[in-house]
């Protein structure tokens, strides 16, 4: 299965990983690191990761997975992503994205009517591209999936693992991954956030 | 604040990308990528990351983060790894690791008589180096904090992040990650995957 994990200038490095640690270690993944250009891709806080497939060179991969960024205007400019996304998902058998990627998904128009997610904090721009925008943490709609912000793409890859390996496969990679969460605070949705702390949030996303 | 995230061939992206995401951030962390030469490091599942600085660049830093590998073996008999985190450890403010980062810390000496953790799959392993081993996802001891396996670099994120700049921002970082984990399935610990799932996992360690 020829799986592409999409990079672009200041991606969020969690948003790729989350999926791509639970699913290629499988081996029936062949992961490629695609991006415009072979080379460094600088992700939003500075780690920079390594495409080493160009988009020309994997027109028709098997899984895509989207990451978004918290400079998501600035990847929905990028008309060679926005492309690629649009020609080769119709021929993959699974695109799914994380945060801010969904956004990427519907400019291409890959979404129109379709029920999907994205992060908390844009749920009125996906909206805008006529999308049926849930308020849910991994939304499945036949061979799309799409997941809610950042860390979400972990609960993505490993409801996918039991899409493609069986419910029992995606189990292992939970423990293997000891995915456990026992987060210190209850603050990861705004419908449990203090106003206070969405207000800095809402700040912060500028 | 200098932070070192640590590379070295064959680690696990997640256990790094998890903490850097939840602390890079923040206005006072200037993100080192540091290895034993600047230049490309690849992950235990293909993915490379870049270094950008090599160890002797960075005698000094003040937060250390070490995360672990699928193959920890290999990675304890990195002397230049090993070497850098025995010298560097001392005078940082912060040391952390995630997984089996902590056997690292361990081998460089720095945990012996003290509580910490690590991947489920090698508590003995931990506990051979005079540890004492805690079955816990998050462990501080003064200023040192290992976690578990994997995913749990994200709640030790949040927990050093409260630890640094206080509650109300540690909640605003798992606000902004939607770190609100909806897990499919609960196999995340060995305590409730079934023994066929325990079994799966052990064998795939070898």
């Amino acid at each position: 299965m020829d799986t592409a994990f999409v990079l672009y200038d200041e991606l969020t490095a969690l948003d790729l990983v989350g999926p791509y640690e639970t699913l290629a270690a499988h081996a029936s993944v062949r992961a490629h690191f695609v991006a415009d250009r072979v080379g460094p891709v600088r992700a939003d806080n500075g780690l920079t990761l390594h495409a080493d497939t160009a988009f020309d060179e994997l027109p028709r991969p098997d899984l895509i997975v989207v990451p978004g960024s918290s400079r998501w205007r600035d990847a929905l400019a990028n008309t060679a992503l926005v492309s690629w996304l649009r020609s080769a998902s119709p021929t993959a058998t699974w695109t799914t994205s994380v945060c801010t990627g969904s956004l990427l998904l519907a400019e291409a128009g890959l979404l129109t009517g379709r029920p999907a997610t994205t992060h908390w904090g844009v749920h009125d721009v996906l909206a805008a591209y006529g999308v049926e925008v849930r308020d849910e943490r991994v939304v499945r709609d036949g061979r799309l999936i799409t997941a809610a912000g950042v860390s979400a793409g972990i609960d993505m890859g490993l409801t996918l693992a039991a899409s493609l390996w069986g419910e029992e496969v995606a189990r292992v990679v939970q423990l293997m991954l000891e995915y456990d969460p026992q987060p210190p605070f209850d603050s990861g949705s705004p419908a449990r956030a203090t106003p206070e702390t969405l207000a800095a949030a809402v700040a912060l996303m500028g």
